[in-house]
């Protein structure tokens, strides 16, 4: 167990920006809401999954946002307590963890004001090690964990408890209601005990996120470069160096979706990169060959500062350098490939480990 | 109290299409569903609801249909006894008493499917004394009456539990929730008690729904009008008696909305009408001058048989009785109209009682 202070959260606030893979929402408000709640309350317990009690309940905190709100609009921390405190009196049961869904983006950060205002520590995962787009996309489902019973509670004061037939299902109800709230929501789901979190979870992925933070912090502090930094940390692959020439982008459903189109620039110069994204970069096309599909990472990292760039903000001119990152093991497994391959976005793709397909 | 078997269904279902003033769905399938848990059951005791005790709980059981689904595929019974237990295990409550929210249409006869299979009695009350689209557009609401917490659940085996800010919240929430669903789904809503059923609901709904029904089926019998003898039961006015020549009907948020324009027959000819409907017909405007709004019910009935057309079923051809019925009183005071009146859905209309403004 260790303590996570502003100055920590702050690293895995920029570090969650890596995992977001272009999406996963924009992390600065949720660490305003989480500061403000480890100011007034003080620093957040983070604890190992193996200290958790195998029969310890855990639950994954994260916001959901209805489309184009959550920038424009803090999300109050009231909710992010309710929804724990509502899931323990509907269920009975008492929840002595919680735990990020996702390490990438904003819901790196969302679970630790949950923490801090109840006063429980964050379990040190997550439920991918990156960011996904829909809430069946997590390694639980892989084993059967189910999403619900989950509590949803937006800034109005409606609270809705579902129960779900599937995941799929409990990302349908959730998406509609996070739509008619026309709102911010906080939710509370994928009730495991401790002993389905060790088998289940991404183990380190909270402190994988405060690290690629560090170590951009570090290397920008050192005046070295920050992708060639995380690129070593994390055992990623340099897919391409280039300028944004074109963005085809497009709202549908709530989702930005479409393509950046780069130019190469240094050893890349004269070739081309696609990036395809739905909220996420879900795969890229180096002249024509696919190099790198979800379930991997994929990120542009702004070339000097190694500021990841989101996909919605992606836009010419920015000189980024495209990242592959591997992804959790599980997710490389055929059921992972299935449940979050390029195929489960529509793309016509193969899945290939990044490291091998980008040689 | 009594109880219904399926001869007095039958009349109440029959009844329920007057009541539905050209919406509330039609009540065929839900009366198929009912049938089958009376002969499967039992009669339901319907008792009046001077006889619940005030502090027993009663709640308000209704179905709601995906657009274009109810018609096509039978909802099951099990869902309508599930919400039932499932408010009662979220609240800790017991319900000991079932009730219509709508004497008009479809969920006229839903809640039988409840009372049969959970074995509970039914409420002899409804919360319009007709059919509304929304699930706000009831009398307790005039009263500050709460729609939640409520319990949805679809055919799939989802479970909704909702409590919102406001029952605008819970029609909001509840109307996204059946839209994901794509389906049919049950619902347990406006939890009260006794003392509170008396003072907020609309006495005797059922037995009138009931009334109705037989009132046309012994005219069908006699070779006498059922327009006329349904409008000497309820003081109603006989508005137009035409053809109807040209139906504009859109579908709109899964709502069936347009007007249906008819020209006069009889005494009426020569003379226009153009009926408004938003699933319910909602306004009557003779020779351009309106003649009846909601909250008052304004229902087409076929004139030699006095079969209610629905709006989503009227066509050209159709010769019809449009007949105007005065709503619960509730409905006519000032909070009653701001509620449900005209311009709630948006028609630039005053309310008028229709006895006087059909004058």
């Amino acid at each position: 167990m260790r303590l996570i202070d502003e100055a920590a959260l702050a690293d895995i606030t920029l570090g969650s920006t890596v995992l977001g893979s272009g999406g996963g929402g924009d992390p600065y408000i949720g660490m305003l809401l989480a500061r403000e709640a480890i100011r007034r309350h003080g620093p957040v317990p983070l604890v190992d999954i193996e200290e958790v009690p195998d029969d310890a309940n855990v639950v994954f905190i994260a916001g959901l946002g209805a489309p184009g709100v959550l920038i424009e609009k803090l999300p109050r921390a009231e909710e992010y307590v309710r929804v724990l405190r509502e899931l323990e009196r509907l269920t009975g049961q008492t929840f002595a963890y919680v735990c990020a869904a996702e390490a990438g983006g904003l819901n790196a950060v969302t679970p630790f004001t949950t923490a801090a205002a109840a006063g429980v520590p964050i379990v040190d995962a997550d439920g991918m090690g990156r960011a996904f787009p829909e809430l069946q996309l997590v390694t639980p489902t892989l084993y059967g964990g189910r999403a619900t019973p989950m509590v949803m509670a937006d800034e109005h004061g409606n609270v809705m408890y579902l129960t779900s037939a599937t995941n799929a299902w409990a990302e349908a109800y959730t998406r509609a209601a996070v739509g008619a709230s026309g709102a911010n929501a906080a939710t509370a789901l994928y009730p495991m005990t401790g002993a389905e979190a060790k088998e289940r979870l991404v183990h380190g992925a909270i402190s994988l996120a405060e690290d690629l933070g560090r170590t951009i912090r570090e290397a920008r502090a050192a005046h070295t470069s920050p992708v060639a930094a995380v690129l070593a940390k994390q055992r990623g692959v340099l897919l391409f160096t280039g300028k944004v020439e074109e963005v085809e982008r497009r709202n549908e459903r709530g989702w930005t979706i479409g393509k950046a189109h780069l130019s190469g620039l240094d050893e890349y110069r004269g070739r081309r990169m696609t990036v395809h994204f739905q909220n996420e970069n879900l795969a890229a096309e180096r002249d024509g060959q696919v190099v790198a599909t979800s379930p991997d990472l994929i990120m542009s990292m702004e070339i000097d500062t190694g500021e990841p760039i989101p996909a919605e903000e992606i836009r010419y001119g920015y000189r980024v350098a495209v990242v592959g990152l591997p992804c959790d093991p599980r997710w490389r497994t055929a059921a992972g490939i299935e449940l979050a391959g390029p195929r489960h976005f529509g793309y016509d793709m193969e899945y290939r480990p990044v490291e091998e397909m980008s040689r």
